[in-house]
């Protein structure tokens, strides 16, 4: 029998979309590598009756864990400790060790120095109450979270802030509170293994998979979900240990089929595989549509700065020319969007960056700017590496504005990696 | 009475944190735009059981319409439309109609020009099955949307497809369906005000808020929220239109309190107001810890070709001295996290690039990098704007390497609108 949780986010601006979730799927990701099974995902506004109806379809679905996000704050609408200790039937009382600690913060910021105004002294008061029975934990901005033990019928339930970084920090304390590890200690032990590729349709994964329900034997055992993103097809399996054997056959006969388009089995990512073939070598980047997201993703990664040098966002054709060395006459002749352009462009950065590698993007991210022949969505990228010939490649993406820089971005990383994988530029090192 | 509703977002890539879900808030926003309430927003994987339970849920709630996306594909792991017609109580029945635009879509493709594989007629007939008394909505993809009207004690259901582009298509044809029309009708007449706050926290602001609920006749009436994102705080205050005094009260207390740190009272982002402050100015970037984000979020803007010339994104000192002049002595004295280089960075920019203002960053992201002094977290930055003096500043951000890269990129923004806000700027053109 498995371990079955539910998240429960909160805040009004969720709810209306007017921001994007971060802790949700953080915190499902999680608890799914924990091998703990996620039935539930919710959202709720800042009103007290909606979140308590939320927290009892939980418990009505017979979950062991509760996980919730937000409402930890001072203001008056952030009210999910209040609504915990309603839903479990405990009293609220103050934490004094708790208290003490959010003091101390706020006394550090030293706007205070005069002593602390009746509405600080307030907020600190409310947000020391905790319910009778559970564990504060320490607060990591000033938000402590809160860990309350399953009773009988009730789930435990774990209230976590809502800032991601604060969640983040706080999440191996709370994993060790007594209260979650008694919660998940009945999980299974799960596996989970992503298959990435690039360039292939999910709809002709499908017609593999159609293939695997006959050949794999213990097939069934396996959950597998597809999902497409950037460019990229993620093909995730989680499964019981005991179907191993179920897994490797399955991935073997994707791999048969699509050898050519995996280029991950581990968990690498397109950015960690890059950094292990450049090997000692740098990278540098040339963009214009994609106006420095290539760059920003590839410095995303920690120790970054070991190989990447910078970059030259050209996005005026003057900076294409004055900074990189494209000709004029090139722009004037071929339009920015041209292969010929992306190759100067790729070359220019290697030279005036003193890169090993460079990479470049020049293309119509739109909604304006199509030309005859090159309608919106057109980009054309250039590799440049030491030693080799630069190649250039022309794509076109669907989608709008920020659809087609999000594709390009990740175009121009596979392209990188496609070149470092290629025997010529191992030979030409 | 307002009228209320609910959003089941279905896939268990969403649920289990892969994918970030984008039709929740797409349809959210598009719901409160019509003065529909959202109360519940559930997410649930790809199992039958948890989707029944989560539109239970949703109709136990009293909700007066529920809104899917999601699980109308061709594959087995697509119910939706199964499980609504469970819940409503209503047989499945071919839709002729529906089944003859989905087989044209297909022969469309011109790869089964040797007649339907048996696979594939599977698939469509599938596809073409609705609930009794249900209307569908004609595919823009090879999905058709469904409308089921409310029955006693249920709500309507309007049931969408996945991909977003196909969600946002078919909206305009499933508000007109007189199932959602009808479950839709009882609205009242809200409006929606935004402040957006720059360098304010929460806690001020709560101290305001709370001056508020004595100093504002009818505060009750007005639903506030906010939320700290990037920095930046939003306060959002929904309202019936009664409520408008109540509101124009509120926002004259935020101004008198908060004034200099309010940027935005009518949904302008700081991306429009520097596109609109530098009024046929150009722009330009370095950025060393920011690796790109700043010039990637200045060109995430339609028509920022206009004003955006470029960036260098100088990661390596050697791109700092190389590309932008920065003296390598001043790196070796006072290292590249400082003020000095800071400005030498966007006074470089603007020479090497031809933009009349630059913005620098320099900083440490993190995890490693930290020096005596300079923790991670810590990020200088430089604003160069022609005719004035370059001025700089250091920051301390708290929280990992995406956080401190996230919270520089929005903090860069916010120095240049705050330079070209400062009657110098104006003066020096």
């Amino acid at each position: 029998m498995s371990t079955r949780a539910g998240i429960v986010v909160t805040g009004t601006e969720v709810l209306g979309g007017r921001i994007t979730d971060r802790n949700g799927p953080w915190v499902s990701a999680r608890l799914l590598e924990l091998g703990v099974d996620v039935a539930h995902l919710t959202v709720c506004g800042d009103r007290p009756a909606d979140l308590l109806a939320q927290l009892r379809f939980m418990a009505d679905q017979g979950l062991d864990l509760i996980v919730t996000t937000g409402g930890l704050g001072p203001t008056a609408d952030d009210l999910t400790v209040a609504v915990v200790a309603e839903f479990t039937g405990r009293a609220m009382h103050t934490d004094p060790a708790v208290r003490a600690r959010i003091e101390a913060v706020i006394r550090g910021w030293g706007k205070y120095d005069d002593g602390l105004p009746a509405p600080v002294v307030a907020a600190i008061d409310k947000q020391s109450l905790i319910p009778a029975g559970a564990e504060a934990i320490a607060p990591t901005g000033t938000a402590p979270g809160v860990a309350v033990p399953a009773t009988d019928g009730l789930p435990a339930v774990l209230v976590l802030p809502g800032p991601p970084h604060e969640v983040h920090e706080m999440w191996p304390t709370a994993l060790a509170t007594p209260a979650v590890a008694a919660a998940v200690a009945g999980r299974g032990e799960y596996r989970q293994e992503m298959i990435l590729a690039y360039g292939l349709s999910e709809a002709d994964l499908a017609v593999t998979l159609r293939e695997a329900e006959k050949a794999v034997a213990g097939y069934t055992d396996l959950e597998i979900t597809t999902c497409m993103r950037g460019g990229e097809l993620e093909i995730v399996t989680r499964y019981q240990v005991a179907a191993d054997p179920a897994y490797r056959s399955l991935s073997e006969l994707v791999l048969a089929r699509h050898g050519d388009r995996v280029y991950s089995t581990d968990g690498s990512t397109v950015d960690d595989l890059i950094a292990a073939l450049l090997d000692g070598r740098t990278i540098g980047t040339a963009e214009s549509c994609t106006g420095g997201l290539v760059a920003g993703r590839l410095t995303d990664r920690p120790g970054s700065s070991a190989y990447v040098l910078g970059g030259v966002v050209s996005y005026a054709n003057e900076v294409k020319s004055g900074v990189l060395g494209v000709p004029p006459e090139l722009i004037e002749k071929l339009g920015a969007v041209s292969e010929e352009v992306a190759a100067a462009m790729a070359d220019g950065a290697r030279r005036v960056l003193g890169s090993d590698v460079a990479v470049s993007t020049t293309g119509i991210a739109g909604p304006g700017g199509a030309r005859p022949g090159k309608p919106v969505g057109t980009v054309c990228f250039g590799v440049a590496v030491a030693g080799r010939e630069t190649v250039t490649v022309t794509r076109r993406f669907p989608g709008d504005r920020e659809t087609v820089r999000r594709l390009a971005t990740a175009s121009a990383l596979h392209l990188v990696l496609a070149a470092l994988r290629t025997p010529e530029a191992d030979a030409a090192r």
